[in-house]
């Protein structure tokens, strides 16, 4: 296999952006990674995207893009993992260029989301979900990540204000970061008294529907050394399922997945957990935080709260969690966000994070998850 | 890049499965897949479907049928190009395993079209279209071709009767098929008196509305040829995009996007047109496998009628096409057909096809389209 480099990443503001139609948003967004990698061809365009049939009509989304992009007759596939569909494109865009079947491959997510109704946009999250055994029930994401929450609090004494501090910690990392659908700090007090969603989760425990994309180029390293950025390699890539209801699971507070996938990817990066400088992780809702950096192995079993609490997680922590605001501050436009977070830690990587900036930054992670955890797609990047 | 072999397929019948569900549709035929192969375990699975999400209300598709073939943790990716989603399934295995990272993946595709009324199931295939310029005004599919069809009959003199006996061969070499969803023979006289759907296009010029899976397994040659099935080899893979909205087209009774995958696939494979002995194209319409015959070089641009008529595409034929029956009779699930193009292949490489067996064939090619055009997927097969 190839090794691959991330040469180029582009995104734009990510928010309610009603004036802009999908393609539209796709196009801005793939134009700027271009510019930002000095080059003007690809050879295979990936797009990760969970439902455009269900947002916004539209199926065929690779060919459709590939053509606004003016990239005809490029190979264009599309990729679809639920809310990982962003990581399955990273990874998708991996393999086709380690294999050496392509050179340069443009990797992007996005999602239109705002222009259905609310009740709409619930329907086509819950097909994340188990239709048969979790759906046609009457349950929703906030209800399935409330029940994750409680089984954390009972097994581990995780508290609410934990789980806010998540969201905390979150905002005022986003608030450094101007592409942020909601660049604004929020204090715990803020969280505790927001809306109510499904017991424990409150509205500001959880991300927001959001229209977006991300895109990014790769290349194998070779090449990436002439091109003008400083070489950011993908060292590992690992990808992992789970039952995607709940209920088959011996355990709901562990996201199996998440361990599973971070394991290939530590071992074909030949890193630990330890090694990590900057990771951007999947919290949909605030307990998936906590969830996941356990899985990740960066904190013990049941002690994410805690390790939240410490101030472990935050940008002068130990282990900086989150450094582009998370999903809860810069938006989740569900196909979008594996995409976005590789583009954060290739910026950490680069040195050009700004005031969110983590000082010698040179190993990174991304961790993407499908529904509860049905799906996880784990990368590691390093500077070259 | 490692040569990559077939060495399982699996398929059951396909029609109107209103009493199962696309899961189990799903697990029989990947079970069959998998104790064609004799293997239990996989590395990998790819599941090609263009619109669970529209048909079923399920996105989230591989990690799902991951866990219901009981190969979770198993990495699992959906992959989607329209109606050339399985021929993208193909070719995203394909480079997986030609790259190193899995030995032995399962390439898939399904789709549950009947569990929605006709009015839902022509939304559904319209958001292959371009809904902002082809479907919000109007159009369907079967209007699409409609205006192929009568673009191609003023420009290159294509009989009524000629499209008709598209469907006539199809179904003639169907009724030799017994998991295909109309397996019966058809004359002229019935197609020509069959409903007006889009004129000139009738009812039995378009493939019908399908539930159905197929499943086959691939690895790298060397470990083929451990395996108790004759090696078929994926000697080359091509795949390209078009505009999706024939108004950008220049011509549109050319598909340029199968022309630009064929060349790649021949130029891989280092096959000429001639050298192919049996071939699956995409016949969603009468008219769609007189296009893509001409596009494929298998005859002369405008002759794709008149070689239709002489019979050079039959069963006894120079280049027998769609000797499964093709989509018109053996059904079109739309995810699952560029992967059933590919078992017919490998059965006929194999000498399995039974009374539809082609002679000494050695050599052979299939052609998967996303919607009219918008996307093609060419693969080259060869016996090892």
């Amino acid at each position: 296999m190839r090794e691959v480099a991330v040469i180029g990443v582009g995104m734009t503001k990510w928010g309610e952006l009603w004036e802009k139609s999908l393609r539209q948003v796709f196009v801005e967004t793939a134009l700027l990674a271009l510019d930002d990698a000095g080059v003007d061809k690809i050879d295979s365009l990936i797009v990760g995207s969970m439902s455009s049939g269900l947002f916004v009509g539209q199926e065929h989304l690779a060919s459709l893009l590939a053509d606004y992009l003016g990239q005809v007759p490029v190979p264009a596939a599309r990729v679809e993992s639920a809310c990982a569909s962003g990581g399955l494109a990273l990874r998708t865009g991996f393999i086709e260029v380690a294999s050496g079947m392509s050179d340069i491959v443009l990797v992007s997510g996005v999602e239109k989301m705002t222009d259905v109704s609310g009740h709409e946009a619930t329907y086509a999250l819950g097909t994340a979900a188990d239709q048969e055994y979790e759906c046609y029930h009457g349950i929703t994401f906030p209800g399935l990540y409330a029940l994750i929450a409680r089984a954390h609090m009972e097994k581990y004494g995780t508290t609410r204000e934990q789980l806010a501090m998540v969201a905390v910690k979150n905002h005022h990392n986003g608030s450094m970061n101007p592409l942020a659908q909601y660049p604004f700090k929020i204090t715990v007090d803020s969280v505790l008294n927001s809306v109510l969603v499904a017991d424990p989760l409150r509205v500001l425990d959880c991300s927001p529907i959001t229209d977006g994309a991300a895109a990014i180029i790769l290349c194998p390293v070779d090449l990436a050394k002439k091109m003008k950025n400083p070489v950011v390699k993908i060292i590992g890539s690992g990808q992992a399922t789970d039952s995607i209801a709940l209920s088959s699971r011996k355990d709901i507070t562990w996201i199996e997945s998440t361990f599973q996938a971070a394991k290939k990817a530590y071992a074909m990066a030949g890193k630990k957990p330890e090694d990590i400088d900057v990771i951007e992780v999947h919290d949909c809702f605030t307990i998936a935080e906590i969830c996941v950096i356990e899985a990740l192995g960066l904190v013990e079993k049941g002690k994410g709260g805690e390790a939240t609490e410490k101030g472990l997680t935050s940008l002068q922590g130990r282990i900086p969690v989150n450094t582009s605001g998370g999903l809860k501050a810069k938006g989740h436009p569900v196909g979008a966000t594996g995409v976005a977070q590789a583009i954060e830690v290739v910026k950490q990587l680069r040195e050009e994070a700004g005031p969110r900036q983590i000082k010698d930054a040179k190993v990174g992670l991304t961790q993407n998850m499908g529904g509860s955890g049905g799906s996880s797609i784990v990368h590691v990047f390093e500077r070259g």
